[in-house]
C-alpha cells in the first residue's frame, strides 16, 4: 500500500491537497498518508523549517505531496531554500517534471491557439544550475558590494536528466526533443549541455532533436507553443519557461509538477506549479486542479498509470464542464473530480 | 554634425540598416555615417572579430548602429562574445533599453489585449550578471565534466542602472517601476538588487514600485502585459523577459532596442532585437521597422527628441496602414517611412 507523506503547507496549501488527497483516495483506496506540519507556520512558532529527524520520515516514503510553502511575512529565501530547494536537493529530484496542456473548455490568452493544440512537457533539470546555493558577498552595504552566484553543471547531472528526457520523448506520439539553453553566452555550462544532447541523441535516432536559445523558446512559447513536445532544460531557465507554458495555457492554477527521483532511490514529491496565495487563504475558493494533477503525475510515477488516467479524465471533464470566469468553491471541485474519477 | 558608426553585419542586417539610414538621412540631413565591415564575413575571410584598432576607432563615433549579428557557419559565441557583448562591455553601456508597444495595426497574440494598451520598456542591466564572462570548465569531454558560469553583480552597476530606471519612470505617465529578479532562489545577488532599489527608490517617492519574481513576470507579460511602465532587471532575465514582451507586441521584427552609455563617455549603440535571419537574408522582405525604431532611439540618445518622434510617428502610420499578413518589400517600407517622417 503507497504510503504518502503530506506537507500541505501555507496559504492555500491544506485547502487544495485536501482536493487531492480525497481523489488519491478515491482511485487507490487505502491509500496512506501522513501529515507534515512544515512551512511558514511551523517556522514562525519554533523557528524551524526543515528538523533533519523530519527529513530521515519523509525518506521513509513512496512519495510526497506537497501544497504550497511561502509566505510574504518569512524573509525571501528561507522556506524555498530550507524547504522546497532542501527535499529536491536532499532527495536528489533531478527531473522536476512539467507538463502543459491547453484543455478543452479553458480559455487561454492567446488568439491564435485552440484547446487541444498544445500538449508539452518541461523536463526541468532539479539538482544543479544556479539552484545549487553556490555564491556569496562581499563588502554588503557598502558601495563596493560584489555579490555572485554562481551556476555549477555536471555532465553526471546533465546526462541523466537529458536522458529522461529522450526517454520520455520515445513513449510520446511526436518523439520530438528540443533543448533549451543560452550557449552563445554560457559558453562553458552551454557546451556541456549541448554536447551531452548530442550524445544522447546519437543513442535515439528515432527521436527528433531542436535547439533553441532561452530568450527564443521564452519567445515561442508565446507564439508558437503548439511546436514543442518535449523540452529539457537548466534549472532556472525550467523555472521561467515552465511559468509561461503555464500563462499560455490557461494560468498556474491548473499547472502540475514533478520533483522525480527516476532511481527509486529516494521518494519523489509532487506540487502545485502555484504558490500559497495568500490573498485567497482560508476561502475555499481556491482551484484544486493543479493540486490533482500533481496527485495524478504521483500515481503514475508510484506505478498505477491507470488510476493516473482516471483522475486526468476526470480534470478533463471538469474543465470541459466550467464555465469561464463563473467562481468554484475548492471542496465542491474536489467533490466532483473524486466520484468523476471512479465513475 | 552627428557621427554615426554603421555596423550592418549578417544575414537581414545590411538590408534594414539600410532603411534605417535613409530614415536618419531624412529627419537628420547630413548625418555622416561610416560603415564598419565586422561579422561573420569578416570573421571567415579573416579570422577577425572586433580587431583593436576598429574597436578605437568606432569609440570616436557619437553612436553605433548595429543591424544584427551572428551566422550557423560561426561556432556559438564567437560573434556573440567577441563583437556584440565586447561592444556592450568595451563601451560600458549599461543600460539596455528596450521599449514595447502593441501598436494599433498591429495583431498581436494575446485574445486579451487591446492594440494601445501595452507601453512598457524594460530597462535591463547591460554589463554584468551572467553576461560577465566568468566561468570555466574541467575535465571536459569526460564523465567527470564539469562547467560553472558566475553571475557577478555590483553595488556600483545595480545602483546606476536602477537609477536610470526611476529617472526614465519619472518622466512617464504611469511612473512605475517594476524590479525583476529571483530573490528567493538568487539570494546574494537578489537582496543587492532588492536594497539598492529599496534605496533608490527611498529617494523618488513619486515614482510607484512593485518586485516580481523572474517566473511570475514571464506569467504577467504573457497574461497582463498592460501592467507594466518601466521593468529594471538583469542582464539574462532582460533578455528572456524582452523576448516575451516582444513576442506579446508583434514579435521581434518590430522590436527596437538601445546599449546605452547614459555618461556619454563612449558611443551607445542601437540594434534592432532581432538576428540575422539567414533563412530570409537578401531577399528583401525582411520588415525594417525594428531598426528603424532603433534609429528613433539613437535621435533620442543624441538630443533630438523632435526627429526621434517624427520616425516614431512615421512607424505608427506604416503599421495602422498595413494588412496584417500581407508581404512587405524591405526597400519600400523604407522609403515610405522616410518619406512619412518629413512629411
Ligand atoms: C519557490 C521557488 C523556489 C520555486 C523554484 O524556483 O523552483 C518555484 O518557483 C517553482 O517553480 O517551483
Ligand atoms: C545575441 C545575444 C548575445 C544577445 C543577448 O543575449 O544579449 C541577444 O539575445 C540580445 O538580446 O541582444
Amino acid at each position: 500500500m503507497a504510503r504518502i507523506a503530506v506537507v500541505a503547507g501555507d496559504g492555500i496549501g491544506p485547502e487544495v491537497v485536501a482536493q487531492a488527497l480525497k481523489v488519491l483516495d478515491a482511485v487507490l483506496p487505502g491509500v496512506e498518508a501522513t501529515e507534515y506540519d512544515l512551512g511558514a507556520a511551523r517556522y514562525h512558532r519554533t523557528g524551524e523549517v526543515l528538523p533533519d529527524s523530519v527529513l530521515t520520515e519523509l525518506a521513509g516514503h513512496d512519495a510526497i505531496l506537497l501544497g504550497a510553502v511561502g509566505d510574504p511575512t518569512v524573509p525571501p529565501g528561507v522556506l524555498e531554500r530550507g524547504l522546497l530547494l532542501k527535499l529536491r536537493f536532499a532527495f536528489d529530484q533531478y527531473v522536476n517534471l512539467r507538463p502543459s496542456r491547453l484543455w478543452p473548455g479553458v480559455a487561454g490568452p492567446l488568439a491564435t491557439v485552440k484547446p487541444g493544440e498544445v500538449d508539452l512537457v518541461v523536463v526541468r533539470e532539479g539538482t544543479e544550475g544556479l539552484y545549487a546555493g553556490a555564491g556569496g558577498s562581499l563588502h554588503r552595504d557598502t558601495p563596493a558590494e560584489v555579490a555572485t552566484e554562481e551556476s555549477l553543471n555536471t555532465r553526471h547531472g546533465v546526462e541523466r536528466v537529458v536522458r529522461d528526457a529522450f526517454a520520455r520523448a520515445g513513449r510520446r506520439e511526436r518523439r520530438k526533443v528540443t533543448l533549451v539553453h543560452k550557449t552563445n553566452v554560457l559558453t562553458h555550462a552551454g557546451s556541456l549541455w549541448a554536447r551531452t544532447f548530442a550524445a544522447v541523441a546519437a543513442e535515439h535516432p528515432d527521436v527528433d532533436t531542436e535547439y533553441q536559445h532561452v530568450d527564443a523558446a521564452a519567445m515561442f512559447l508565446v507564439t508558437q507553443p503548439q511546436r514543442y513536445d518535449v523540452v529539457v532544460t537548466d534549472n532556472l531557465f525550467g523555472d521561467i519557461l515552465t511559468d509561461i507554458a503555464a500563462a499560455v495555457t490557461g494560468g498556474i492554477g491548473l499547472a502540475a509538477s514533478g520533483c522525480i527521483n527516476p532511481t527509486g532511490a529516494y521518494p519523489s514529491m509532487f506540487e502545485p506549479v502555484h504558490g500559497s496565495a495568500p490573498d485567497i487563504a482560508g476561502k475555499g475558493v481556491a482551484d484544486p486542479v493543479a493540486a490533482v494533477l500533481s496527485a495524478a503525475l504521483l500515481l503514475d510515477q508510484l506505478g498505477h498509470p491507470d488510476a493516473a488516467a482516471r483522475v486526468t479524465g476526470a480534470v478533463a471533464a471538469e474543465l470541459a464542464a466550467r464555465t469561464p470566469g463563473a467562481p468554484l468553491r475548492t471542496d465542491e471541485v474536489g467533490d466532483r473530480l473524486a466520484a468523476q474519477a471512479v465513475a
